[in-house]
Protein backbone atom coordinates (compact mmCIF):
# COMPACT_ATOMS: atom_id res chain seq x y z
CA UNK A 1 0.00 0.00 0.00
CA UNK A 2 1.19 3.39 -0.59
CA UNK A 3 -0.46 6.35 1.98
CA UNK A 4 -1.07 9.59 2.04
CA UNK A 5 -1.81 11.51 5.52
CA UNK A 6 -2.50 14.56 7.00
CA UNK A 7 -1.69 16.32 3.90
CA UNK A 8 -3.38 19.77 4.73
CA UNK A 9 -4.24 22.29 1.94
CA UNK A 10 -6.09 25.62 1.84
CA UNK A 11 -9.77 25.60 0.42
CA UNK A 12 -8.14 27.11 -3.00
CA UNK A 13 -6.01 23.57 -3.13
CA UNK A 14 -2.80 25.18 -2.17
CA UNK A 15 -0.50 22.62 -0.13
CA UNK A 16 2.40 25.24 0.37
CA UNK A 17 2.44 29.05 0.20
CA UNK A 18 4.61 30.54 -2.00
CA UNK A 19 8.37 32.23 -0.99
CA UNK A 20 9.31 28.96 1.21
CA UNK A 21 12.83 29.72 2.29
CA UNK A 22 15.22 28.63 5.54
CA UNK A 23 13.09 30.01 7.61
CA UNK A 24 9.57 29.74 5.83
CA UNK A 25 9.07 26.28 5.10
CA UNK A 26 5.98 26.60 3.72
CA UNK A 27 6.12 30.27 2.14
CA UNK A 28 3.72 32.85 2.90
CA UNK A 29 1.51 29.92 4.63
CA UNK A 30 3.79 29.86 7.48
CA UNK A 31 2.38 27.55 9.99
CA UNK A 32 -1.21 27.85 9.21
CA UNK A 33 -2.28 24.88 7.31
CA UNK A 34 -0.73 22.74 10.49
CA UNK A 35 -2.50 24.25 13.60
CA UNK A 36 -5.00 21.94 13.60
CA UNK A 37 -2.33 19.02 14.04
CA UNK A 38 -0.28 21.25 16.99
CA UNK A 39 -3.74 21.52 18.65
CA UNK A 40 -4.27 17.01 18.85
CA UNK A 41 -3.20 15.42 21.86
CA UNK A 42 -0.72 13.47 19.29
CA UNK A 43 1.32 16.61 19.75
CA UNK A 44 1.17 17.94 22.93
CA UNK A 45 -0.02 17.06 26.13
CA UNK A 46 -3.56 18.02 26.61
CA UNK A 47 -4.96 18.66 23.20
CA UNK A 48 -8.03 17.39 21.37
CA UNK A 49 -8.50 13.98 21.31
CA UNK A 50 -11.44 13.53 18.71
CA UNK A 51 -11.58 13.17 15.39
CA UNK A 52 -8.79 15.03 14.42
CA UNK A 53 -6.23 13.46 16.71
CA UNK A 54 -7.64 10.54 15.45
CA UNK A 55 -6.60 11.15 11.45
CA UNK A 56 -3.20 12.35 12.45
CA UNK A 57 -1.87 9.32 14.44
CA UNK A 58 -2.64 7.22 11.45
CA UNK A 59 0.83 8.74 9.71
CA UNK A 60 3.31 6.23 11.37
CA UNK A 61 1.95 2.75 12.14
CA UNK A 62 2.33 0.09 9.43
CA UNK A 63 4.91 2.54 7.15
CA UNK A 64 8.08 0.96 6.42
CA UNK A 65 9.07 3.75 4.01
CA UNK A 66 8.91 7.63 3.24
CA UNK A 67 9.31 9.15 -0.31
CA UNK A 68 9.27 12.85 -0.34
CA UNK A 69 9.85 15.78 -2.87
CA UNK A 70 13.29 18.07 -2.48
CA UNK A 71 11.22 20.94 -1.99
CA UNK A 72 10.25 18.92 1.50
CA UNK A 73 13.52 17.72 2.49
CA UNK A 74 14.84 21.33 2.31
CA UNK A 75 14.59 25.41 0.89
CA UNK A 76 15.50 26.37 -2.35
CA UNK A 77 19.27 25.57 -2.88
CA UNK A 78 19.53 22.95 0.20
CA UNK A 79 21.50 20.85 -2.57
CA UNK A 80 24.47 24.04 -2.67
CA UNK A 81 25.00 23.39 1.23
CA UNK A 82 26.96 19.81 1.51
CA UNK A 83 26.18 20.02 5.15
CA UNK A 84 22.28 20.15 4.71
CA UNK A 85 20.73 17.05 6.73
CA UNK A 86 16.51 18.05 6.46
CA UNK A 87 15.12 20.48 8.68
CA UNK A 88 13.84 18.05 11.50
CA UNK A 89 17.54 17.95 13.49
CA UNK A 90 19.74 14.97 14.42
CA UNK A 91 16.36 12.49 15.20
CA UNK A 92 14.11 13.06 12.09
CA UNK A 93 10.30 12.04 12.74
CA UNK A 94 10.46 9.50 10.30
CA UNK A 95 12.71 6.42 12.17
CA UNK A 96 12.43 4.53 8.85
CA UNK A 97 14.57 5.23 5.24
CA UNK A 98 13.36 8.05 3.67
CA UNK A 99 13.58 8.66 -0.58
CA UNK A 100 14.07 12.15 -1.15
CA UNK A 101 13.28 12.63 -5.09
CA UNK A 102 15.87 15.37 -6.73
CA UNK A 103 18.41 16.27 -9.46
CA UNK A 104 21.09 16.71 -7.31
CA UNK A 105 21.34 13.25 -6.13
CA UNK A 106 24.58 13.09 -3.14
CA UNK A 107 24.94 9.83 -0.64
CA UNK A 108 22.51 8.46 1.86
CA UNK A 109 22.96 10.15 5.44
CA UNK A 110 22.08 8.54 8.19
CA UNK A 111 20.39 9.90 10.88
CA UNK A 112 19.90 9.44 14.82
CA UNK A 113 16.44 7.03 15.32
CA UNK A 114 16.49 5.19 12.19
CA UNK A 115 15.75 7.51 9.43
CA UNK A 116 18.18 7.13 6.54
CA UNK A 117 17.96 10.06 3.46
CA UNK A 118 18.63 8.56 -0.19
CA UNK A 119 18.71 11.04 -3.02
CA UNK A 120 17.41 9.37 -6.32
CA UNK A 121 17.22 11.31 -9.37
CA UNK A 122 13.82 9.12 -10.84
CA UNK A 123 10.04 8.40 -11.72
CA UNK A 124 7.37 8.11 -9.45
CA UNK A 125 7.19 4.68 -10.07
CA UNK A 126 10.79 3.90 -9.78
CA UNK A 127 11.13 5.60 -6.91
CA UNK A 128 8.37 3.43 -5.29
CA UNK A 129 9.97 0.62 -6.08
CA UNK A 130 13.40 1.45 -4.51
CA UNK A 131 11.05 2.78 -1.69
CA UNK A 132 8.97 -0.30 -2.15
CA UNK A 133 12.42 -2.85 -1.19
CA UNK A 134 13.56 -0.38 1.60
CA UNK A 135 10.16 -0.59 3.66
CA UNK A 136 10.75 -4.47 3.99
CA UNK A 137 7.02 -5.67 3.16
CA UNK A 138 5.48 -2.62 5.16
CA UNK A 139 3.51 0.28 3.51
CA UNK A 140 5.52 3.59 1.60
CA UNK A 141 4.11 6.72 2.60
CA UNK A 142 4.49 9.81 0.24
CA UNK A 143 5.06 12.46 2.25
CA UNK A 144 4.66 15.66 0.09
CA UNK A 145 4.82 18.38 -0.80
CA UNK A 146 2.55 18.79 -3.18
CA UNK A 147 4.07 18.40 -6.43
CA UNK A 148 5.31 14.75 -5.39
CA UNK A 149 1.64 13.92 -4.64
CA UNK A 150 -0.05 14.75 -7.13
CA UNK A 151 2.47 13.64 -9.03
CA UNK A 152 1.75 10.12 -8.06
CA UNK A 153 -1.91 10.64 -8.12
CA UNK A 154 -1.24 11.15 -11.84
CA UNK A 155 0.54 7.60 -12.38
CA UNK A 156 -1.99 6.34 -10.06
CA UNK A 157 0.83 4.84 -7.70
CA UNK A 158 -1.45 6.18 -4.32
CA UNK A 159 -4.15 3.56 -2.55
CA UNK A 160 -4.95 5.88 0.68
CA UNK A 161 -4.80 9.72 0.64
CA UNK A 162 -5.95 11.73 4.00
CA UNK A 163 -6.32 14.83 2.76
CA UNK A 164 -7.21 18.17 5.28
CA UNK A 165 -8.74 21.05 4.32
CA UNK A 166 -8.12 24.09 6.08
CA UNK A 167 -10.28 26.92 6.12
CA UNK A 168 -7.77 29.05 4.65
CA UNK A 169 -7.35 30.99 1.08
CA UNK A 170 -4.03 30.95 0.20
CA UNK A 171 -4.03 32.54 -3.58
CA UNK A 172 -0.57 31.25 -4.30
CA UNK A 173 1.96 28.44 -3.65
CA UNK A 174 1.76 24.75 -4.95
CA UNK A 175 -1.48 23.41 -5.81
CA UNK A 176 -2.65 19.92 -4.77
CA UNK A 177 -4.82 19.66 -7.47
CA UNK A 178 -3.94 20.27 -10.75
CA UNK A 179 -4.55 18.20 -13.69
CA UNK A 180 -6.19 15.51 -11.69
CA UNK A 181 -9.39 15.62 -13.70
CA UNK A 182 -11.49 12.59 -13.08
CA UNK A 183 -9.94 11.43 -10.08
CA UNK A 184 -12.77 10.50 -8.32
CA UNK A 185 -13.35 7.74 -10.77
CA UNK A 186 -10.95 5.74 -8.71
CA UNK A 187 -11.73 6.14 -5.30
CA UNK A 188 -14.50 5.91 -2.59
CA UNK A 189 -14.12 9.34 -1.19
CA UNK A 190 -15.74 10.07 2.89
CA UNK A 191 -15.43 13.74 4.01
CA UNK A 192 -15.78 14.89 7.30
CA UNK A 193 -15.59 17.74 9.25
CA UNK A 194 -14.07 18.72 12.78
CA UNK A 195 -14.81 21.38 15.41
CA UNK A 196 -11.67 23.01 14.83
CA UNK A 197 -12.93 23.90 11.45
CA UNK A 198 -11.19 21.65 9.37
CA UNK A 199 -12.51 18.68 6.60
CA UNK A 200 -10.82 15.60 6.32
CA UNK A 201 -11.19 13.85 2.98
CA UNK A 202 -10.20 10.32 2.66
CA UNK A 203 -9.69 8.96 -0.91
CA UNK A 204 -9.73 4.68 -0.73
CA UNK A 205 -8.27 3.38 -3.93
CA UNK A 206 -11.47 0.88 -5.61
CA UNK A 207 -10.53 -1.99 -8.03
CA UNK A 208 -9.39 -1.14 -11.22
CA UNK B 1 -27.83 41.69 3.38
CA UNK B 2 -26.25 40.69 0.34
CA UNK B 3 -26.27 36.33 0.14
CA UNK B 4 -24.80 33.29 -1.52
CA UNK B 5 -26.82 30.35 -1.58
CA UNK B 6 -25.85 26.62 -2.06
CA UNK B 7 -23.11 27.74 -4.61
CA UNK B 8 -21.56 24.24 -5.43
CA UNK B 9 -17.89 23.62 -6.29
CA UNK B 10 -15.76 20.68 -7.68
CA UNK B 11 -12.62 19.63 -5.06
CA UNK B 12 -10.72 22.05 -6.88
CA UNK B 13 -12.33 24.90 -7.13
CA UNK B 14 -14.33 24.90 -10.16
CA UNK B 15 -17.71 26.02 -10.15
CA UNK B 16 -18.79 25.25 -13.99
CA UNK B 17 -16.79 22.98 -16.40
CA UNK B 18 -15.36 24.33 -19.37
CA UNK B 19 -17.54 23.99 -23.14
CA UNK B 20 -20.93 25.73 -21.78
CA UNK B 21 -23.58 25.39 -24.36
CA UNK B 22 -27.15 25.39 -24.60
CA UNK B 23 -27.05 21.95 -24.04
CA UNK B 24 -24.44 21.80 -21.93
CA UNK B 25 -25.24 24.77 -19.23
CA UNK B 26 -22.44 23.73 -16.96
CA UNK B 27 -20.07 22.55 -19.75
CA UNK B 28 -18.58 18.94 -19.00
CA UNK B 29 -19.31 19.41 -15.42
CA UNK B 30 -22.88 18.50 -16.49
CA UNK B 31 -25.33 17.88 -13.54
CA UNK B 32 -22.78 16.55 -11.01
CA UNK B 33 -22.12 19.45 -9.23
CA UNK B 34 -25.75 19.66 -8.16
CA UNK B 35 -27.12 15.98 -7.36
CA UNK B 36 -26.72 16.56 -3.92
CA UNK B 37 -29.19 19.33 -4.27
CA UNK B 38 -31.56 16.76 -6.69
CA UNK B 39 -31.50 14.12 -3.86
CA UNK B 40 -33.31 16.44 -1.40
CA UNK B 41 -37.06 16.86 -0.54
CA UNK B 42 -36.73 20.40 -1.46
CA UNK B 43 -36.39 19.12 -4.71
CA UNK B 44 -38.15 16.28 -5.13
CA UNK B 45 -41.05 13.97 -2.60
CA UNK B 46 -39.44 11.41 -0.84
CA UNK B 47 -35.63 13.01 -1.28
CA UNK B 48 -33.49 13.60 1.76
CA UNK B 49 -34.22 16.13 4.89
CA UNK B 50 -31.05 15.95 6.90
CA UNK B 51 -28.44 18.60 6.39
CA UNK B 52 -28.39 19.25 2.57
CA UNK B 53 -32.11 19.48 2.77
CA UNK B 54 -31.48 22.38 5.43
CA UNK B 55 -29.41 24.46 3.64
CA UNK B 56 -31.08 24.10 -0.26
CA UNK B 57 -34.07 25.39 1.79
CA UNK B 58 -32.44 29.20 2.54
CA UNK B 59 -32.29 30.10 -0.75
CA UNK B 60 -35.66 31.52 -1.07
CA UNK B 61 -36.82 32.93 1.91
CA UNK B 62 -35.85 36.69 2.86
CA UNK B 63 -34.72 37.38 -0.60
CA UNK B 64 -35.47 40.19 -2.78
CA UNK B 65 -33.87 40.39 -5.82
CA UNK B 66 -31.11 38.62 -7.44
CA UNK B 67 -27.69 39.42 -9.44
CA UNK B 68 -26.41 36.53 -11.95
CA UNK B 69 -24.00 36.85 -14.41
CA UNK B 70 -23.89 36.69 -18.39
CA UNK B 71 -22.99 33.28 -18.18
CA UNK B 72 -25.56 32.10 -16.37
CA UNK B 73 -28.62 33.89 -17.95
CA UNK B 74 -27.23 31.72 -21.08
CA UNK B 75 -24.81 30.05 -22.72
CA UNK B 76 -22.01 31.58 -24.26
CA UNK B 77 -23.45 33.93 -27.64
CA UNK B 78 -27.55 34.22 -25.98
CA UNK B 79 -27.12 38.01 -26.47
CA UNK B 80 -26.94 37.70 -30.72
CA UNK B 81 -30.87 36.06 -29.49
CA UNK B 82 -33.12 38.59 -29.40
CA UNK B 83 -35.85 36.21 -28.23
CA UNK B 84 -33.52 34.41 -25.61
CA UNK B 85 -34.79 34.46 -22.31
CA UNK B 86 -32.90 32.55 -19.88
CA UNK B 87 -33.19 28.39 -19.80
CA UNK B 88 -35.92 29.02 -17.15
CA UNK B 89 -38.90 28.72 -19.15
CA UNK B 90 -41.76 30.78 -18.90
CA UNK B 91 -42.18 30.83 -15.08
CA UNK B 92 -38.27 31.05 -13.66
CA UNK B 93 -37.55 30.07 -10.39
CA UNK B 94 -36.68 33.82 -9.18
CA UNK B 95 -39.71 35.18 -8.77
CA UNK B 96 -38.32 38.44 -7.99
CA UNK B 97 -36.94 41.17 -9.91
CA UNK B 98 -33.30 39.76 -11.20
CA UNK B 99 -30.44 42.05 -12.45
CA UNK B 100 -27.96 39.99 -15.39
CA UNK B 101 -25.07 41.95 -15.97
CA UNK B 102 -23.91 41.92 -19.29
CA UNK B 103 -21.96 44.01 -21.72
CA UNK B 104 -25.18 43.29 -24.31
CA UNK B 105 -27.96 45.35 -22.50
CA UNK B 106 -31.68 45.12 -23.69
CA UNK B 107 -34.73 46.26 -21.92
CA UNK B 108 -36.47 44.29 -19.35
CA UNK B 109 -37.82 41.07 -19.70
CA UNK B 110 -40.94 40.31 -17.65
CA UNK B 111 -41.56 36.63 -17.31
CA UNK B 112 -44.69 34.87 -15.44
CA UNK B 113 -44.58 34.07 -11.60
CA UNK B 114 -42.71 37.55 -10.78
CA UNK B 115 -39.74 37.38 -12.43
CA UNK B 116 -38.35 40.42 -14.27
CA UNK B 117 -34.84 40.38 -16.04
CA UNK B 118 -33.01 43.68 -15.67
CA UNK B 119 -29.99 43.47 -18.30
CA UNK B 120 -26.90 46.02 -16.58
CA UNK B 121 -23.75 46.79 -17.83
CA UNK B 122 -22.24 48.12 -14.21
CA UNK B 123 -19.24 47.46 -11.23
CA UNK B 124 -20.80 45.23 -8.46
CA UNK B 125 -21.14 47.72 -6.39
CA UNK B 126 -23.60 49.88 -8.81
CA UNK B 127 -25.17 46.38 -9.76
CA UNK B 128 -25.51 45.92 -5.66
CA UNK B 129 -27.39 49.40 -5.63
CA UNK B 130 -29.98 48.66 -8.17
CA UNK B 131 -30.45 45.03 -7.01
CA UNK B 132 -31.14 46.77 -3.53
CA UNK B 133 -33.69 49.24 -4.99
CA UNK B 134 -35.44 46.42 -6.71
CA UNK B 135 -35.73 43.89 -3.33
CA UNK B 136 -37.48 47.05 -1.50
CA UNK B 137 -36.14 46.02 1.70
CA UNK B 138 -35.46 42.61 1.13
CA UNK B 139 -32.10 40.53 0.76
CA UNK B 140 -30.26 40.41 -2.43
CA UNK B 141 -28.88 36.97 -3.66
CA UNK B 142 -25.97 36.90 -5.50
CA UNK B 143 -27.01 34.07 -7.55
CA UNK B 144 -23.49 33.05 -9.72
CA UNK B 145 -21.31 31.73 -11.65
CA UNK B 146 -18.25 31.96 -10.04
CA UNK B 147 -16.66 34.62 -11.67
CA UNK B 148 -19.80 37.11 -10.47
CA UNK B 149 -19.34 35.50 -7.23
CA UNK B 150 -15.54 35.94 -7.21
CA UNK B 151 -15.67 39.79 -8.38
CA UNK B 152 -18.30 40.13 -5.40
CA UNK B 153 -16.46 38.80 -2.67
CA UNK B 154 -13.00 41.06 -4.04
CA UNK B 155 -15.44 43.92 -3.46
CA UNK B 156 -16.21 42.87 0.01
CA UNK B 157 -19.84 42.86 -0.77
CA UNK B 158 -21.20 39.23 0.48
CA UNK B 159 -22.39 39.28 3.94
CA UNK B 160 -23.12 35.56 4.13
CA UNK B 161 -22.51 32.92 1.64
CA UNK B 162 -22.95 28.97 1.32
CA UNK B 163 -20.61 27.15 -0.88
CA UNK B 164 -20.86 23.25 -1.30
CA UNK B 165 -17.83 21.59 -1.92
CA UNK B 166 -18.72 18.52 -4.15
CA UNK B 167 -16.39 15.47 -3.53
CA UNK B 168 -15.06 15.39 -7.78
CA UNK B 169 -11.89 17.03 -9.80
CA UNK B 170 -13.26 18.76 -12.65
CA UNK B 171 -10.00 20.15 -13.71
CA UNK B 172 -10.79 23.09 -15.95
CA UNK B 173 -13.59 25.65 -16.05
CA UNK B 174 -14.38 28.54 -13.90
CA UNK B 175 -12.55 29.14 -10.34
CA UNK B 176 -14.07 30.11 -7.28
CA UNK B 177 -10.94 31.35 -5.12
CA UNK B 178 -8.81 32.96 -7.44
CA UNK B 179 -7.31 36.20 -6.27
CA UNK B 180 -8.90 35.78 -2.58
CA UNK B 181 -6.10 35.22 -0.24
CA UNK B 182 -6.58 36.03 2.77
CA UNK B 183 -10.37 35.73 2.28
CA UNK B 184 -10.60 34.22 6.20
CA UNK B 185 -9.98 37.63 7.90
CA UNK B 186 -13.27 38.55 6.87
CA UNK B 187 -15.43 36.21 7.76
CA UNK B 188 -16.33 33.48 10.22
CA UNK B 189 -16.11 30.39 8.64
CA UNK B 190 -17.91 27.05 9.29
CA UNK B 191 -17.49 23.38 7.52
CA UNK B 192 -20.03 20.41 8.06
CA UNK B 193 -20.13 17.62 6.01
CA UNK B 194 -23.13 15.36 4.65
CA UNK B 195 -23.71 11.72 4.55
CA UNK B 196 -24.45 12.59 0.48
CA UNK B 197 -20.66 12.97 0.62
CA UNK B 198 -20.57 17.04 0.17
CA UNK B 199 -19.02 19.40 2.59
CA UNK B 200 -21.38 22.74 3.22
CA UNK B 201 -19.10 25.53 3.79
CA UNK B 202 -20.46 28.37 5.51
CA UNK B 203 -19.24 31.95 5.49
CA UNK B 204 -20.06 34.69 7.89
CA UNK B 205 -19.19 38.39 7.66
CA UNK B 206 -17.59 39.67 11.48
CA UNK B 207 -17.54 43.27 11.62
CA UNK B 208 -15.33 45.42 10.13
Amino acid sequence: MTRVHSFSISLDGFGTGEGQSADAHFGHAGERLHQWMFATRWWQPGGSDGVDNLFVQQHDPGIGAEIMGAGKFGHPGWHEDPQWKGAWGPNPPFHTPVVVLTHHTRPPIEMEGGTTFHFVDASPAEALEAARKAADGKDVRIGGGATVIREFLAARLIDHMHVVVVPIVLGRGKRLWDGLEGLEDDYRIEAVSSPSGVTHLTFARTGR
